[in-house]
C-alpha cells in the first residue's frame, strides 16, 4: 500500500522562507578574501545579479517567488510526500516515517530548485552565460537544465577525475546544451597554474570553483552560480520544507524530528528551515543533519572563519569547517564531500537549534538497500545518510517505548550511482576512519581574521 | 512555462480497456508449438495464473483493476501529461503537442504498469517465484520492483552481452532483491544446449525467453512473466491512454494523432487502444506506431503465424513478423529490437485502424536532443522514436497549413542510456540499412500451420 500526500499546483508555495529575518542575533559578516573586511554588495556584483545579492543579505522573513519561477518549478513540483508504510513494516517499528521525495525533478535531485531561480534572476539581469563547477555532476546538470529554460549559456568546470570516470552526468549536461571542461583547464589562470605545477592533476572541487569564479569575474557577460552553502541557495530550497509542512497537515501529524543529509547544507536547510521557524515560535521539533563520518563537518569541525574554496579565492565565512585545505576521502556520496557547511546551518548548530550525527559509508548503503527493497525507490548515496538517521530514530523510539513521527528528505534518486551500488554488492566498498591528522593539518591553515 | 495536466489519485482509472471485447472479428487463435492446434487455458497454466490467462482471452471490454493494484500504482500514477509549449516554440510550429510521461515510475518507464499487475495476480494465486528474461534490463528491473511489493522472488535471465556491458540495470535488479543470471546459463536445458554448441555465446532475447519459460515450466512454485506482446500486457498498459483521455479533456482538446514507439507493442497499445475505442465508435483519430528502420516489424514485416521466441518454444501467434530467426542490428533502442509485434497491434494494423512509420537511429537521437533541450527531460532512445514522429507530424501540418493536435507517449527517461548519448555526441553512432537479406532468410523459416 502506498500513501502519498500530494499538493496541487495552486498549492505550490508563493514565498521562500528566509530565517535570516527571524534570528535573534545577526549572522557573522562575510569577509573579503583580500582585505578581510566585510564584503559589500558591490564586491559580489561581478559574480551575482543584485537580486540574489539582496536575497543573500535580506532580513525579510518571506520572499515572494516570482511567477516565472513558479511556472517553471511546476514541471515537477509540488513533489510528493510519502508515508513509508512498507519501510515501517520491514523495520517492525511503531514509529511513523514520512519522506519528501525530491528525485522527481528532471535532474533527479533537489538541485534544480535553486538552479531555476538562479538562472531566472541572472537572465532578468541581462547575463548571457553562467559559469559553475561540479564534482560528480548533479549541480552542473541541474544548472545546464535551468540555463536552457531561460536562454542562458552554461559553462561547467567538472573535476577532471569525475569527467573521466563518470561520463554519464557529463553527457546529460551536453544533452541540455552546456559546455563542460575537465578542470583544471588551460582556460583560466587558476587552472594554468595548477597544470604547470602538476600536469596530471585529477582536479578538485576547490580548484573547479576557482576556475568558475575566475571565468565569471573576467567576463562581463558571465556570472557565477553555486549549488549549495550560500544563504540564497538555502532560501530557494525552503520550498521543500514549506510543501512538506502542508503535506504533514494532510497526513494529520507533525514531525518529532526532521532529517536531511548534509554536505554543503542546502537540502538539509530546504527541509529543515521552515520547521526551524516553527521551533523559533515555540514548537517542539528536533532538526537533525546526517553527514558522513569521513567528512564530519558539523560533528567534528570547528565553528570558525574559513574560505569556501580550497585555494582561498572566495570570501571568508563563519561556518563549521574541517579546514579549506582538507581533502575528504573518496566516499561515493560525492555531494557530501565538502570541507565546510552552510553558514546558516552552522549558526543554527552553534546555537543548538540543529543537531548533527555522522554515519560511515557502509551503514548508509545498507540503509539504502533496506529502503529500496521496501519503498521501491533507489536512493542517492547522499540521501542514504538521511535514511540511516531515520531508521536509527525509529529504532531508538522503539527501544524507549515511545511513539515518534519522523520526516526525512529523500533528496535524490540513485540512477547515476549504480556503479557505487555495484561496488557495494561486490563487497568492494570500505569505510574510512575519521581522518584526524589530515583535519588537524588543515585546521592549522585557517585564515587569520 | 510549463503546462501540466494532473489527475488526482481518485481519478486513477478503475478499469483497464480490453479492445478484444469490441473487435468486429475475433483474434486469430494462438497455436501450440508442438501440436499446432489452438492452445487451451490448461496449456498455459504451467506459466501463468488463471486470472491472467482469462484476461488474455477475455471478451469483456472493461476489466476492473483490483484495489491492491491501484494502491500500488498510486506510488507514481496518475502520471503527468504535459503540453510541450517549449518544444512547439523550438520547432516554430502551429501544431499543439502533448506528451504523456511514463518515466516517473520507480523503474523509469511504463513497464511497472504491468509488472505490478502480474506480480499481484501471481502472488494471489500462491506462486512463490517469477522467472523472466530481460535484454537491457528495463523489464527485469520493473519485475524486480513489483515482485518486492507482493513478496515474490524474481529470477531474471539477462542477455549475457547486456549483463556484462550494462551492469547498472543489473545492479538495480540486485538492489530490489532479484537474482540475475547471464543467459545462456547452465541452469536450464535450453541454456546448456546453447553453451555446448557455443561456449562464448553472447546470448539473445530469444534464448533468455527460452530459459525463463523452461525455469517456470519445470518448477511448480514458479511462473513466467513477459513484459510486452501478450494481450494481458497490452491490457494493463491501457491505463496510460485512459488517463491521457481525461487529461486531454482538462486541456480542452482531442488529439488528431496519437503516437507511441513500437517494439513488442505494449507502450504503444497502452496509449493508443483507449483512443482506438473512440475510433471504433466513430471518432476521427489517427493512431501511429513509430519503429526503427533497422527492425521494421510493422512497416516491412508480414502478417503471419510465427513463434514469439527465437528458438520456437513458445506458442505460435499471428502477428507482423520479420521471422523469429531474425537478429536485429545493435541499435541503442534495445527495447525496440524484437522480430515480432503484439498480435493485438498487428491485427489493428492489418485492419487499417493503426498505421506505422519507421525512423533511422540518428534521426531519433537528433529528435531526442531537440526535445531534451526544449522540455528538459532526457528521453529513452526507444521513446525518441515517438518524439521523431511527433515532430514530423507537426512539420507536415505546418506544410499543409493545417492545425493539428498531437499526443505522444514518452514511455521512459534516458538515465540508463547515457552511454548511447555519449556515443551519439562523439559521432560514433551509425544508421543501419534495412537488413533485407537477413529478413528474407528468416522469413523462409516461418512455421507451417
Amino acid at each position: 500500500m502506498t500513501t502519498k500526500y500530494l499538493l496541487n499546483e495552486d498549492q505550490l508555495p508563493r514565498y521562500w522562507y528566509n530565517i535570516l529575518g527571524e534570528l535573534s542575533t545577526p549572522p557573522a559578516p562575510v569577509l573579503h578574501p583580500g582585505t578581510r573586511q566585510p564584503v559589500t554588495p558591490d564586491d559580489l556584483a561581478p559574480l551575482f545579479p543584485m537580486a540574489l545579492i539582496e536575497q543573500e543579505m535580506s532580513a525579510q522573513p518571506e520572499i515572494a517567488i516570482p511567477d516565472e519561477i513558479r511556472q517553471s518549478l511546476v514541471q515537477w513540483r509540488p513533489t510528493p510526500l510519502f508515508r513509508a508504510h512498507r519501510l515501517e513494516r520491514a523495520l517492525g517499528t511503531r514509529a511513523h516515517i514520512y519522506y519528501k521525495y525530491e528525485g522527481v525533478s528532471p535532474a533527479g535531485s533537489h538541485k534544480p530548485n535553486t538552479a531555476v531561480a538562479q538562472a531566472y534572476y541572472n537572465a532578468r539581469a541581462g547575463v548571457r552565460r553562467l559559469a559553475t563547477e561540479t564534482g560528480a555532476g548533479q549541480w552542473g546538470s541541474s544548472l545546464a537544465y535551468a540555463g536552457r529554460l531561460f536562454g542562458l549559456e552554461v559553462t561547467v568546470y567538472m573535476v577532471k577525475v569525475s569527467y573521466e570516470q563518470k561520463p554519464y552526468r557529463r553527457s546529460m549536461m551536453h544533452a541540455w546544451g552546456a559546455e563542460v571542461f575537465p578542470s583544471p583547464t588551460d582556460r583560466t589562470n587558476a587552472g594554468r597554474g595548477m597544470l604547470a605545477s602538476d600536469p596530471t592533476s585529477p582536479g578538485s572541487l576547490g580548484m573547479a570553483i576557482s576556475e568558475a569564479v575566475e571565468d565569471a569575474a573576467t567576463h562581463a557577460d558571465t556570472n557565477y552560480a553555486l549549488g549549495s552553502v550560500l544563504n540564497h541557495v538555502c532560501l530557494h530550497q525552503t520550498i521543500i520544507g514549506l510543501e512538506a509542512q502542508e503535506q504533514m497537515k494532510l497526513a494529520g501529524e507533525y514531525p518529532d524530528v526532521v532529517i536531511g543529509c548534509h554536505g554543503g547544507g542546502s537540502n538539509f536547510a530546504g527541509i529543515a528551515l521552515p520547521f526551524a521557524r516553527d521551533k523559533l515560535h515555540g514548537k517542539e521539533v528536533r532538526l537533525l543533519a546526517a553527514e558522513p563520518t569521513s567528512c564530519p563537518t558539523l560533528t567534528k569541525g570547528t565553528y570558525a572563519f574559513d574560505f569556501g574554496d580550497a585555494v582561498g579565492m572566495t570570501p571568508i565565512v563563519k561556518m563549521h569547517t574541517l579546514g579549506h585545505d582538507f581533502m575528504p576521502p573518496g566516499i561515493h556520496a560525492g555531494g557530501l564531500r565538502y570541507h565546510g557547511a552552510a553558514p546558516l546551518v552552522s549558526k543554527l548548530v552553534h546555537e543548538g537549534l540543529v543537531s548533527a550525527v555522522a554515519y560511515p559509508q557502509l551503514a548508509c548503503f545498507e540503509a539504502a538497500i533496506t529502503f529500496a527493497r521496501a519503498e521501491g525507490i533507489l536512493p542517492a548515496p547522499e540521501s542514504a545518510h538521511a535514511i540511516r538517521a531515520a531508521i536509527e530514530e525509529a529504532e531508538a523510539a522503539d527501544r524507549e517505548g515511545a511513539a515518534r513521527v519522523i520526516l526525512f528528505n529523500l533528496s535524490g534518486h540513485g540512477h547515476f550511482d549504480l556503479g557505487a551500488y555495484d561496488a557495494y554488492f561486490a563487497g568492494k566498498l570500505e569505510d574510512f576512519a575519521y581522518p584526524e591528522e589530515a583535519v588537524a593539518r588543515s585546521m592549522a591553515k585557517l585564515p587569520q581574521v
